[in-house]
């Protein structure tokens, strides 16, 4: 049976990501790939549950699957970051069996707003769980998937805080903000510094334009669209 | 430091726990004990959030943390065994990291309805999920923390069902619970026979002034009130 190939891409606050994410899509049809855009938690009912947990818990608006702008203060509200990545799969299961592996096995590609490495780099890297706990999780719920293609939508946290506040100088909350994304950040270089294969990373300071380019040259040399 | 007790109550439909429950709190604080009663998924706030998925997905009003009478039918309504047993198992490392852990580490006798053998129950026997996944979540939750005993109240399926349901001859439905529920006392029965010391069996198909006389014994020579 034909397999497809499965994208993911990550990147923290302000990197651009939707904006890229619809750039991939684009030029993945254009070359002719039947594309499925999927996020986490994903589209499933209990994704959506598990996102209304999340966003409870961590008592903020703008709270992803991956945790957000908030996330370094779950632990004040009361989930662990065991609690927390427990949860991440539960949702993670979920969408892989209903979404992410049919789509696959029909032969589609997958393109996916963030997986198991924003898991590494929020509840590892930002909440501090270990690495070895994280990858129990990912064998446990993955087996062997993981994704043929992951495009890190890279910019200094500086940057993008203030890409997404739109602010000015940061208050203690958002020093303290900093100091959890700059976690999150290096976790993801140093997983890119691992696989460099698998993931790419992508200079997400600059415009749009040269992003973009970036984005199709690494397209055309591992999926060969042009 | 001091640490306490941790028992647990396990049992099918139509079991009597809750009474036994009860029956067994008095029985301790007769005897000194500082005792905390608590349950699956646990009085913590996600605990309540993720009891409504588990309700919603089952579209029962029946079900409890550990799967009750529709936990059959999950599957068709969309949630896997693995989705399941995650959820869980998030719960639960709440419910350890906020209650139990610091009522146990405090000193107290924590009394429990339900927990970990009722995973590998239902989502195990019940819904076919191999043990050994099972015990992969409860060493990444729990590490080596184990109840110090369980009390299994047994009654024979027909015998459990007809005193939750209050009726006469099963239905095709019914009959397909039935099934389930062998497979989920055949479970309990086995993990009674591997753990013997821990996972005592109380044969609760006998009356109740019985069933508390042979609670007490056990109680007695476990822990040694009287």
């Amino acid at each position: 049976m034909a397999h497809g190939f499965f994208i993911t891409v990550e990147g923290g606050e302000g990197a651009g990501k939707s904006s890229m994410l619809e750039f991939i899509r684009v030029r993945l049809n254009q070359a002719g790939h039947d594309v499925i855009v999927t996020r986490e938690p994903g589209g499933t009912a209990l994704g959506e549950h598990i996102r209304e947990i999340l966003l409870d818990v961590q008592g903020s608006t703008n709270a992803a699957s991956a945790g957000t702008r908030r996330s370094s203060h779950a632990r004040e509200l009361h989930m662990s970051a065991e609690t927390e990545a427990l949860l991440m799969f539960a949702a993670r299961a979920e969408h892989l069996e209903r979404i992410i592996r049919p789509a696959l096995e029909a032969g589609k590609t997958v393109l996916c707003d963030r997986f198991t490495d924003a898991t590494y780099a929020y509840q590892g890297g930002g909440r501090g769980l270990p690495q070895e706990r994280i990858a129990q999780l990912e064998a446990w719920v993955q087996g062997a998937l993981r994704p043929n293609l992951t495009l890190l939508l890279d910019v200094p946290v500086d940057v993008g805080l203030k890409r997404a506040n739109q602010r000015g100088e940061p208050d203690r909350f958002e020093r303290e903000q900093k100091e959890f994304f700059e976690r999150v950040r290096a976790t993801y270089l140093e997983r890119a510094r691992r696989e460099p294969q698998r993931l790419r990373v992508i200079d997400a300071s600059r415009s749009p334009a040269e992003v973009e380019r970036q984005i199709a040259a690494i397209l055309t040399e591992v999926i060969g669209i042009r």
